[in-house]
């Protein structure tokens, strides 16, 4: 199977150049799944709700996931990408997971960070898995967290427990913590982990942030299969075998899933 | 507040032999709270019951508990340390807690790695915290686990959710995953962190284990005060301010438990 995360600076609420610029960097790859990072057609840092009404979209139906579901379709291949999402007067820092056949799916991030509690609402829709499938890796359950989820230990053991083989994570990453991380959440829940970070830097309503970029994957044994550079785009795919998300054992006495002891744990 | 860990390498079923090396390696040290490795009484590699039962010993009262008690109170500290410990006819890899004034609690390990699973019972007392106190330092909560209970996410969550400010962790780690992972559950958490690993290697009934060494202390925000050599004895103390554990907000407007979604976690 053929994972990969794409990593770029999307321009802050120009949707139609970040779109250009996501067929750009992957035209001609062959990917089953590829990830992208966080609010990858708005940008950022947002100063006002007129900018974020600018760039959100509606989903289905918005340009961004359209534009998305025309790649997903001509590469045969599935897209999680984050997205700026408007829903009845409502944002949400969101998820979607495109299809090639063009059904749609909506992750909204749990987990808030710094000033996205100004902008957007917590998410409402549970941190749940997705079944994908296709003739060329066969049925693959993955799962979805977004940035500042990573910190919090119970957002990729829900998805593992829930059973994900991979974890994909849209980030936009301010620092290098999270990528150093992610060797943790990929071993102690024997999946891999796909975190699509972006690059570049945004000033706006006097503030700035600079991005880090160095996007990862890492297996289930907690090798990093990739890591990007810091400040280069590209898209980078790699051929795995999600089966290996399947075995939970660590040792010939230890399977990671069955030794839990889960009365013993406070929630 | 000084803490500290000490590194040695355990001689296999000579509890006299490791109790004076303990006298050794902490002469002329001044510490207030000091974790020692995983069955630093007995060693760790087993290959009878017998083997188990000579070292063994029961709690309180036993010759290794009885020297850490003298230790404990010589330095005016509290001690854990890793113990082998026998209860009713019972095997547990336990930790003791010793006091200056003499009292000692026990954490029975929670999740058993390979063969321990043969020698020893599963931990009976659950994930607790323990108040220490001193004028020294004031009032400090701290929790315990065991090598291999690290790779639980919900040992450490379980910990500092009870209050542990710092968590004590006895190792006999054959793997380095452990040190590097200790980076994640000292963020996750905002804790310090304090792994005593052992060195050397052992040899019995025809096996061998190396084991790691690099015993780490990690602060709350993530940065590795002290990482041991790989094969050295060493008494590490250090100074900290535990108070630095007791704030949970990563940001001005995140607090790492309070942006928890718990109806949204599976258990």
């Amino acid at each position: 199977m053929k994972i990969g995360c794409l990593q770029f600076k999307p321009e802050l609420f120009n949707v139609q150049k970040n779109i250009n610029r996501i067929k750009e960097l992957t035209a001609g790859k062959e990917f089953d799944l590829l990830v992208m990072p966080e609010l990858a057609n708005s940008g950022y840092l947002f100063s006002s709700i007129d900018e974020l009404e600018s760039s959100a979209e509606e989903i289905p139906g918005g340009e961004f996931s359209k534009a998305l579901s025309e790649t997903a379709k001509a590469h045969d291949a599935y897209i999680v990408s984050g997205i700026c999402e408007r829903s009845a007067g409502r944002y949400f820092n969101s998820a979607v997971l495109v299809s090639p056949n063009g059904t749609i799916k909506t992750y909204r991030k749990t987990h808030l960070f710094l000033e996205e509690k100004k902008w957007f609402s917590p998410g409402d829709t549970g941190l749940n898995v997705f079944e994908i499938s296709s003739k060329k890796f066969g049925n693959v359950t993955i799962g979805i967290m977004i940035c500042f989820d990573w910190i919090f230990p119970e957002s990729a053991r829900t998805l593992a427990l829930k059973g994900a083989q991979i974890i994909c994570h849209p980030s936009n990453l301010v620092l290098q913590y999270c990528q150093r991380a992610m060797f943790t959440r990929a071993i102690e829940n024997r999946v891999f982990t796909i975190t699509a970070n972006r690059t570049g830097s945004e000033v706006n309503g006097g503030k700035e942030l600079r991005f880090t970029g160095e996007s990862v994957i890492v297996d289930p044994k907690g090798n990093y299969l990739h890591r990007a550079p810091e400040s280069n785009d590209e898209c980078f795919i790699i051929d795995i075998d999600p089966s290996e998300a399947l075995d939970k054992n660590v040792t010939g006495m230890n399977n990671i899933f069955e030794d839990r002891r889960v009365e013993l744990y406070n929630k």
